[in-house]
């Protein structure tokens, strides 16, 4: 291995003076052609990195934006990950990625990480946002936007999907195929804001449409396929047999599906179910999982587009984005024979 | 949104010099406990983030570790990166992740980046790494180890499984349930050191059971569902009709497994698939999926303790560790009615 090079290394074998090295790096003052050229070749041959600090008390820009993440291996985080890294690229930035496994004190760590290594901006991706990671970016004047469950409950940049109208269709799509007896498997107990609004979009469909509220049918299971799979289990080991499954996330819908199927029933002949999201898995189970279509990357997309705004002080429209949905017909929901 | 913080807003705050603010954050001088307890608090309570260049001098340490893949969305990146997290949590370091998109440029920028973010050492998964990945990261003499499908091919510090054997014995035990013309779809094309292996390892099991290599029964397929979905589609539409088929991917294999069912024959009826690496969707599926286990989990934490070794020169004992496989047996594969 060779020895770290410096910027004198550099210098002495382009045969020119430190300072037009630096200018070279930095593109700050006027340089020859020429010299610009022999200049990067070495740095090309030597392998030489500029120091960081030094470069961006220069430049002022890091060009870096970091993304915290609960879970890089959830799908819904992959989506929106590609969305994000995608127009990053487009506008010249790098992304530096913390995974946090939904720990707080990891996120909270996380958070001055980044701000340590001098991203401009952060796009922050939490299961449960709360006050504290809010305050402790704004603590540090750092552009942020954030994709969070809990994201409508405050007062910051978010971009989400109109979920109660998401949730009143689906609801109403199931109705439409005859199904009255419809359980909602949701993904979290918390009173959060998008949670009331999911139960508030299926109440409304199933109200406009005289079936009464059966609170037996509502399930608090997560987003995980374990998640789906128990709650599914619990009510068919209840004895209440739905005649329609609307779990508000793919992977839990899955595992839905699988309940049914251990416990001896068909998918969707005996019961039809939906999930939510619309991610790979949806597309590669079988069968194909009719879902709600979020425009998972065109969050991301969006989110990061945002935080570029505010690097550079651009105007934004609205703190609150909400982004179209629709409803995706596959293979798990039928008709109801009455 | 607060003014940034220095180190001397943080000493005024707690009564004490900046040199003292300087011995807390460092641990380098002793200081009684009151004031660095003082200085913790206002360190608290202001948000202040210690310059990390100025730190890094003075510790010589970053705790920081980058970690480049190639695709998150990836299940057999998950699950290395599973266990690349959780052992460096152990031993304090915090990981810095780069996503490439198995793109060699950015691959090649993100080495660059991490490097100048300060990380002392680097665990790179790449699909396809060559002597350029190699160069860039030993010419900045950084500690590194390498999971990837070439990275047998060169002298370097890399984890990996027996392919070989585990190719072996899934053939042995597929022509054991009285498969003899059994499909073999391949990851990629390129004449690695793992493929080879690979391939050596499905070849000596049918000679060794005197079933002839059938070489239009070899497809390469690459590791997506959608590579899968079209080997299989190709086979079928040629008339090639397996006893079974041996996916190298579980996702490709489950592409297989739907390319089959939706040309109208069923798994594991008529036709047995095995998948390889055992990621969360093989357990999800149904029928749910025979295959390889490989200890992905096992190999990013072996492979980010070899660079906390390396970082730290202790001993390290070979450069090529191989960690045990073993077969899974689920619901894809029967014995074969003669």
């Amino acid at each position: 291995m060779k020895m770290n090079i410096t910027i004198k290394d550099v210098a002495k074998k382009a045969g020119v003076s430190i300072s037009t090295v630096s200018r070279v790096i930095n593109d700050s003052k006027p340089v020859t052609d020429e010299v610009k050229q022999k200049v990067l070749d070495v740095i090309k041959e030597t392998g030489y990195i500029p120091n960081p600090l030094a470069r961006s008390l220069v430049t002022k820009k890091s060009q870096l934006i970091g993304v915290i993440v609960p879970e890089v291996s959830d799908s819904f985080v992959n989506e929106i990950l590609n969305g994000i890294e995608e127009i990053a690229k487009m506008y010249d930035y790098d992304i530096l990625l913390a995974n946090t496994y939904s720990d707080k004190e990891q996120e909270l760590k996380s958070i001055n990480l980044l701000r340590a290594k001098q991203v401009e901006g952060i796009v922050m991706i939490s299961w449960i946002l709360d006050e504290d990671h809010i305050n402790y970016i704004q603590n540090c004047g750092m552009p942020a936007t954030y994709i969070s469950k809990t994201a409508r409950d405050f007062d910051i940049y978010t971009v989400s999907t109109s979920n109660k109208e998401a949730t009143y269709d689906m609801t109403n799509y199931l109705i439409g195929k005859g199904h009255e007896k419809i359980a909602f498997v949701m993904t979290s107990q918390d009173d959060t804001v998008l949670e009331m609004e999911r139960l508030s979009g299926y109440e409304k469909a199933l109200s406009e449409n005289n079936i009464n509220l059966d609170n037996s049918l509502i399930k608090h299971g997560g987003t995980t396929y374990e998640g789906g799979y128990k709650s599914m289990k619990e009510l068919l080991e209840d004895g209440i047999i739905p005649h329609a499954a609307f779990v508000t996330g793919d992977e839990a819908a899955i595992g839905a599906i699988n309940a049914i199927c251990d416990a001896g029933y068909k998918v969707p002949e005996d019961i039809s179910v939906t999930g939510f999201n619309d991610v790979k898995i949806a597309k590669m189970y079988r069968p194909k999982l009719t879902t709600v279509y979020q425009p998972l990357y065109d969050m991301g997309a969006v989110a990061i587009r945002m935080v570029i705004k505010l690097i550079n002080k651009e105007p934004i429209d609205g703190k609150k984005i909400e982004l179209p949905y629709r409803i995706i017909e596959r293979e798990s929901v039928i008709e109801r024979k009455k």
